[in-house]
């Protein structure tokens, strides 16, 4: 298949590698020229979006957020080939995922709703999860796609919206569980548990999460190098507290942690590792972290 | 060995009935009569606490709160002989904690904080988590006991004030994730995202938690049998706001987890299961729960 990658960010690049290892033809597109030189030396297609789009058979944007999703699909919806389809990998709101669906069907391109969950070592390997909503033509053309990007498609139905709601709720869960892991292991430390002890006991406890046991071991090794960075949080917080706002409803938990991701990237904390946000705690606390000084 | 159970409600009764099957001896205790007629039907001991305590190798007190721990070891301290062990087992301030033991020590008794975790069903198995810290000496007297009622022992140092604090942190944990379970569900509903759709695809994602797993069940089947109540969670989260707040700790997602539980039950929610916080959120949202009309 021909195929393009708009964004080679750590997902888009893992994603782009995916395919050109399961034998796709793959343009790789992005807004620095170091990572579309590299992605060339590893194999990908030479040339632009424009001479590319009319012979693509799928079109992967892995972009920052809405208004880069909006932007490239803009220049290429008129390029591409009807029966073509768009994956829109971005974490978006369900309603701007069914407005880009109908601007895609007037030109007769497939969309496919698919945000994507994993991190840069599961994009990488070709393992992601994929929270995919579209028609059933969509799900066809998009298969050889998913089969090379994904180790887990969850499939949830005809409407474009569904995986990016789905997506949504996981982010809320994820931001909050990674904020409420900070505070716990902090409050901790105040009262004389280690955060070895803590990651070692509660990981086995009711207290336990998945984001507990992925994120507390970087604090516990004073690791900040950013797997996914403080900056992730206040884009994704604030999607999943614009969505609930325009649905009434009141989420104080998830508002809560904004805050506290807010206080990290406000405090020059940003492009570290968003287990870094327990440096708020600590510093409001009077407490050292491992390797603080 | 002889031994003496005070309080006889799920996690009480459970640990007793688990002591009587390891061939201990074991004096049940409640302010109210039916559970100790049941258990003396199971084969307790018959009598008082003062008639038993000369006699006693164990005391596991498994009451509400500090208070009531606090008011059965003044009544108990001066009975029980030295070298006998108590294992106070209610969530209460590592400071708490602390106090208890001197007490304990004047009186030449020993005294393990082994504040405890896992539910009325690991409590009438003999397999609970106890998180324990004391002396050596409480720790091997209080072996037997501890090898009746506990599938896990976390051995959390010599000093008292070390498991309650570990448990703190475990019920911060616990309560955050269960209303940030409600939350993200409810949320989930306003875009379409099914209860069971919820569960089954965040259950394998990275928004995931223990609590999420074990409670969102309950959401899904309209079942709010209470196998812990949200009552027990104004009672536990006020103990980690009150030790933080003696830290000087800020805890924002705790205090915002706290103000649903609160919410909860004063809207009469209190003696039902606390998966049933969701029920607060559904209210606020304009959403119908699974069996709500």
């Amino acid at each position: 298949m021909q195929t393009a990658v708009i964004g080679l960010g750590s997902m888009g690049y893992g994603i782009a590698a995916s395919l050109l290892r399961a034998g796709h033809a793959t343009l790789g597109v992005d807004s620095r020229p170091e990572p579309m030189q590299r992605f060339r030396a590893e194999g990908g297609v030479p040339g632009t979006l424009a001479e590319a789009a009319p012979a693509l058979n799928a079109l992967v944007v892995v972009v920052l957020n809405a208004a880069q999703t909006e932007a490239v699909l803009a220049d290429a919806l008129p390029r591409l080939r009807p029966g073509a389809v768009v994956l829109s990998c971005a974490t978006v709101a369900p309603d701007f995922a069914r407005r880009m669906a109908a601007a895609a069907a007037e030109t007769g391109v497939l969309y496919l709703d698919a945000p994507i969950s994993g991190g840069a070592a599961k994009a990488a390997s070709g393992q992601l999860s994929v929270m995919a909503s579209g028609s059933p033509e969509a799900f066809a053309a998009a298969r050889p796609i998913l089969d090379a990007m994904a180790g887990t498609v969850f499939a949830l139905g005809d409407e474009p919206g569904a995986g990016s709601a789905m997506k949504a709720v996981n982010q809320l869960l994820a931001g909050v569980h990674i904020v409420a892991m900070a505070e716990a292991l902090t409050f901790g430390m105040t009262q004389g548990v280690a955060p070895a002890k803590f990651l070692e006991v509660i990981s086995k406890c009711a207290g336990t999460s998945w984001m507990l046991e992925n994120r507390a071991p970087h604090i516990v090794d004073g690791d900040y190098t950013p797997r996914s960075s403080v900056a992730i949080w206040p884009k994704d917080l604030g999607i999943v507290l614009d969505i609930a706002r325009g649905a009434s409803f009141s989420a104080p938990l998830a508002a809560a942690a904004l805050q506290q991701f807010l206080a990290a990237a406000g405090s020059g904390l940003a492009r570290e590792d968003d287990a870094a946000v327990a440096k708020v705690y600590a510093r409001n606390a009077g407490v050292k972290l491992p390797g603080q000084v």
